[in-house]
């Protein structure tokens, strides 16, 4: 069964969106992808949530971003938006109308841009009742804190070189 | 018949409307005025909007203001909005959120808390195939010019005294 | 008769505006566009204004942008104005100066560079009194439908392809 | 078991994160809520995250919101994080120091004093494996749309009245 | 003859404006002020701009402040402008549609309710061929000097007093 | 003798500041340009503020602009200013540097990198007490006009062509 | 000998800056205090800096806010700043003004408003050849964190109770 | 023994803060540079800190810029932070992130990608207890004022041969 539904306003989101699908893929979890806008297909993006029965949908939208809050309007699942820079106030529209939610229907806003922090977040909510994903989350950030250290051991050869 | 439709996301978005819904009153034009939330209640907005057969429709919204996009998602009516100061961003947010909509769903913006404004811009479109009522427009214009006039002369009396 | 006159500050801006052009050429509504500039020609911009008998005015300007206001300060047409992106600060000083109008003047205005958008939300204006344009907007929304579902349906594509 | 660990960088910020405990008890989900802060009390801060068993955490901070993304790097939990308007740029600060967070350690940031959507996406991610709490999340949603429903007629009556 | 005319787009600006006049006054410079807006009563606003045969103009405006430019463009004499905190945007729409004039229409532009110093730079433009007032102008700056000299005197008592 | 003082704060900033001395020797104006910062050379800049005898002073700075607000704590004559696009901010922190000047010192700000402008206002203040240099900025303005019809033109046969 | 020298550019700023004051006296740390401006009294500022044997400086100022910047360009001894909330742009113009210098001339600057944090910064300082300071700013910490633990036992006990 | 610690928190910020090394380098100081992040190595970036036993920290972060803070929180050293353009908002998320500290733990912030200024301003707090240091930055200093005055010789010749 398709655990994350994936849905972005334009097939142009799709650069920044598929690092979300990838980071699914790499923990091997099930998603749809789909391009459907908040304003030019509402119909097509109500039938997507509504026929949607898996954990939770990552959002994607640039300009006045609406599809995280016209989704969660349709759903009690947990909605991840992903505010796009795409217009020329580099995606602070975007995300201001991603996150100044009204209260009662939450959507939760990553980064401008952060489709794999979104992935991520998805996979935190996945592990609340899955303890092998959590740990493996937890390897994965391990993973992180080893780059991290190989790249200052890079800096440290360089620094006594120069 | 009804020839506008005002609809707002909460009912304390009244206070600034109301001033929409006044100014078609002093025009004598028929108006509709509703509660309804482009969130909270998404399945009322849509059937508000399709319902309507009227000339063109008014939207207040603050915070993710998303109320001008949906509506204008769901018709190809005029759709005229008002982003409202409702949160701790003083509009700028609603602003953004209702103005920059992308390519193929024109949402036509006016000032934060611009309710009067709007209901102007109505009038305009309305007037469009109504000689009366371009024609009333202008005399209203004449009134302004002679109010502002007017304080003018409090001006120079009050310098006069000076 | 011309329906629709287009006005912009700069000949640079064509570059944008056209595509209001264009989308009004598809529809088939006789338009005039001019030069005209709020500050360097304004008696120009005001004579083009007042000689104008067509629907409505799309205006288009960048930085301090007041050709909006100029013109709407000069009729009670219907003006649609189009913030441009043509200064340091990314179009939000022209947004602000087009959109923030005081009240009894009111400036429909469209996203930064949203020229094509003022070209559709003038037509819906004109549909207003004419059920043949309305009916044409409907399908024009539903070729948009369609050129989603296509990218859609090309992105499932490729992602089985993956 | 404790479900939600609510954090707050400081005690004045209770007022508003208040409304988040207050969602949870109305939907009787057990919580810890403590006052730690990010830079004043970062042992007692990690403490607090590496002892907490349950499903996800909640956090509200201001200013140079840091206490999101702290909690987030000692837990593959999710983090939901609400920033607060406690500074001269009314949580544009705050917002921004919590959103923004770099690939690999997403924070769910809800609005600006958002605190009670923060419980109710809290709620929306203990509902992916309670079947019964997601069936009272959407009684809430229903509650809601009658709420609106209500104040619609108050519009109404007031309407006619007028 | 009159050497400053003070405009200003609504007389709710005077507060702050008068603050330009009493300076003028303060100085024994003849001034003449108008209530009179760039889009309620263009007419107007031109009239009394190319009626004026002094040496320069003072203005202020709020919201979409378009009142310099406009000015500007039927004027080669110096425009000053004061822009004014009138909306919930705090006056960083009146800077914006202010001084970010095209390239050929200059306009002198102040901080946001900057009136006083709006007339002390008229004062330094009359000051160019007025050896007198230079000097007068001199003796204003060496008075500031003396002041802020005894805030700090009574500063240096109340720190020893503590 | 030199009429106007050109200061800037870097060499880096003649690109844009060399717009306002071409403009002045096109009007025959006799300039002096100097790179003098505010902050690397502060006794530099006050000196040449002090043994300046001319007419009005131009400057240019990015970054945090202090430059016209030194130069105008040293003289009562007009200083003018250009905020430099020179930084991440895309000039937002130079204008606001430069232009929020407190009572008491007036700094007359132009739009970011509008050097052309600071000096067309340089050449307003000279012709204060100059009828024929008045008249030039007439002619200049005409040219303009000209310029604008004759781009207007373009257009017009671009449209026929089309 | 003095230790400290706190400069701002008005006695309006003693109501913050006092903070500063106050924070060092619980230090036993001596300092001195004046109100000189940038602008208004720049030689007196000058004359402060130079005749300055001390180890740091602390400036508070508000608007286009020069202070740190001018007193840095005369000095090499560290320039702690505190930008104020002193304008209708709440305190942004002079975070901005302060925060951006150009290479060459840093400015240590501090939260809008956070005069405390100056003067806890500048005892970070003076601790750097002084290891009792050292401690004592450690006992500080110590301080703070059994506040905090304080302030959440009340949590504890309100949540009990309710 | 190392005077100065550099912390960045990824290996990308090298480029920018590889000029505060270069500085430091240029003046004798030493000093150690590690890659290690607030969110990703924590308890890296801790252990850093606690055995660091020299005179004061500079820091340098991106986006939700909270290494500063994390920083600072875990000593009461000076510490120094570069906030670092890395993300579409220009580096201001990573200023407002940085700067805006909470009372009682100071964070001294430079401009955005500052981070020669940051190795300045250390030097300037190791100058308070080493006369020789601050008469070498005296004389850095100098040598600016002189680079300046090249160019400003530079800039007469070219003007001359204009």
């Amino acid at each position: 069964m398709t655990k994350v539904l994936i849905l972005m306003g334009s097939d142009s989101d799709w650069t920044v969106m598929k690092k979300a699908a990838d980071t699914l893929t790499d923990f091997g979890i099930s998603f749809e992808a789909h391009v459907s806008s908040a304003h030019r297909t509402p119909e097509k993006t109500m039938m997507l949530v509504h026929n949607f029965t898996g954990e939770c949908i990552i959002v994607g939208a640039g300009a006045a971003a609406h599809l995280g809050g016209v989704v969660a309007a349709h759903t009690v699942r947990p909605v991840i938006a992903v505010p796009l820079n795409a217009t020329a106030l580099n995606g602070l529209d975007a995300l201001l109308a991603t996150v100044q939610m009204p209260s009662g229907i939450p959507v939760a806003t990553m980064a401008i841009d952060g489709a794999k922090n979104a992935a991520l977040f998805a996979l935190s909510i996945l592990a609340v009742s899955d303890e092998q994903l959590r740990s493996r989350l937890e390897k994965y950030r391990d993973a992180m804190t080893k780059e991290i250290d190989a790249k200052d051991q890079n800096l440290q050869k360089s620094l006594r070189g120069a």
